[in-house]
């Protein structure tokens, strides 16, 4: 199916390559799709809500309950993320992830025992529907920007106030408090440069994993994925450090405005489709990716060939 | 209609400028629309085709006459740029600028006399319907990248081997050919460093100054362009040289894989909205950006207040 459509992309009214990530982005999806023509009429947004018990240490501009307060509000269609899909044609699911029963504070010790993480695992694996043509991932979770950077130091060690931003909107002494409580959960739960998936569970949350759980089922069931901000990356790059190759399926749709999201980007040799500054969550990144691979879609199928079109090819002499 | 874009970007359930360049976007429009909220039902994407007497110098991949067989193909709706328009919902008008006169070529003397500037200004003026909500703006015409590299290096100086690139395809001993073919053009017209709009004339095409022209008509009409690549922002690049604010109601829709594009878009100092390593023309970047837009607008219109969702605001605290 890939090789079908790197034929056709060769054969279409453009000179080589001139739609550039346009042209890779339907081979990539035909590619796990196993199809050609990609499709893309099935387009979903999964979206895992959880508390974090380090919101306590004051780590966030908002407080903790804005996370079930959004929920309502997606539920009842009034957010960002409500509004994106509805104007890209997708559909919308809602995960809450035992809002009542945030994670353990981790600088205190691991975020999660072991049977939180299968569970929290489960929910994303059951959460791929097979016939999904494509799967945007997000999140909404109050201080799980803090949990992001602490997985990013845990995995790819560098400086805690590297990986540390202003989140929803942190400032001075708050942000200078926020990089040392990421520190501190590192140091104390002993993850720094250990097995990836620990550290997951040790510092991460369960939307997160939940997203490395969605991640491995759209894998086994060959849908393409578009992975969102600094939250969802980080959730996947535990993944691919754990089995590298293990994002092969997955694009990221665009770079976050918190800064440790470019840095993520860079140690996992990736480039975003999109960069405007964005850093709501949500899936609003990966939403709005989806309008990309429509125009993709529609160049790849509605183009005219060479041949079709009756006009001239490259010159030889050139 | 600015301020009541701001007031309401603020009070939406997300933490102030979350959506980052999506929030810029619904504020522009609204300024130059003048009204509250933005208007995104009558998208128009313009396409000038012009032929350039240079092509004769080989500076093409392409044999001159695709500019002709490129407009039938526009007009049976084969080419990229018809597929994404149709994708976004947005018209497509095609203007032909005399395909059967090419310019002439500006390695002997100027392209253009000051009559065929004025038709080909003229044409762009009267494109622009006042009725039009945003106005993307796009080209066709073989050696057009040579015009716009000629142009870029009459405009901001450099050296002519800076602002050249391959275009189509031009590569190794062609592509030293082209950069020489455009250090001929700017020293034998005289216009490096002069007078914008006659550089335009001297060194630019019917489609370039068409561009200029239409630039024009949508500020005396209020209507927000997107520009498309690198001919058509050194189209636009003339006026900003010519009367610095004169792209004020303007978005770079891309940044093109030619080169010449970024260092354009660095010395006017702006940003484009996607970086996909296009490089085809035909306001095929514009078409794919007015995705973005209808994003934007989905989110300022559609999403909840914190008062509607009651959704608690940031902690003073922090």
């Amino acid at each position: 199916a890939e090789a079908t459509a790197a034929r056709r992309e060769a054969a279409l009214t453009k000179p080589a390559g001139a739609l550039g990530r346009l042209e890779d982005m339907s081979r990539w999806r035909c590619a796990w799709q196993g199809r050609h023509p990609p499709r893309l009429e099935r387009a979903m947004v999964c979206v895992f809500a959880a508390n974090h018990g380090v919101a306590k240490q004051g780590v966030s501009a908002f407080p903790a309950e804005v996370t079930r307060q959004m929920v309502a509000n997606f539920r009842a269609g009034g957010a960002a993320i409500n509004q994106l899909c509805r104007a890209m044609g997708a559909g919308l699911r809602i995960f809450e992830m035992d809002l009542d029963r945030p994670t353990e504070d981790f600088t205190v010790g691991p975020a999660m025992t072991e049977r939180d993480f299968t569970e929290a695992f489960a929910v994303g694996l059951g959460a791929v529907d097979a016939g999904t043509d494509i799967l945007g991932l997000g999140e909404m979770g109050i201080a799980n920007t803090t949990a992001a950077a602490a997985l990013c130091h845990a995995l790819f060690g560098g400086e805690a106030a590297q990986w540390t931003g202003p989140g929803t909107g942190v400032e001075g002494p708050g942000l200078a408090r926020k990089a040392e409580v990421v520190a501190r959960a590192v140091a104390r739960n002993g993850v720094r440069g250990g097995d990836p998936l620990e550290a997951l569970r040790a510092v991460g949350g369960r939307e997160m994993v939940a997203i490395a759980g969605a991640v491995t089922g759209a894998r086994l069931a060959r849908v393409p994925v578009l992975l969102d901000g600094y939250v969802c990356t980080a959730a996947a790059a535990a993944l691919a450090r754990a089995a590298p190759g293990a994002l092969d399926h997955c694009r990221v749709a665009h770079v976050s405005a918190e800064p440790g999201h470019r840095m993520l980007l860079a140690r996992l040799e990736t480039s975003p489709l999109l960069d405007l500054g964005m850093r709501l969550g949500e899936g609003t990144g990966a939403a709005l990716a989806l309008s990309l691979l429509k125009g993709a879609v529609a160049c790849h199928e509605g183009m005219a060939t060479f041949a079709e079109a009756g006009v001239s090819g490259k010159s030889e002499s050139d």
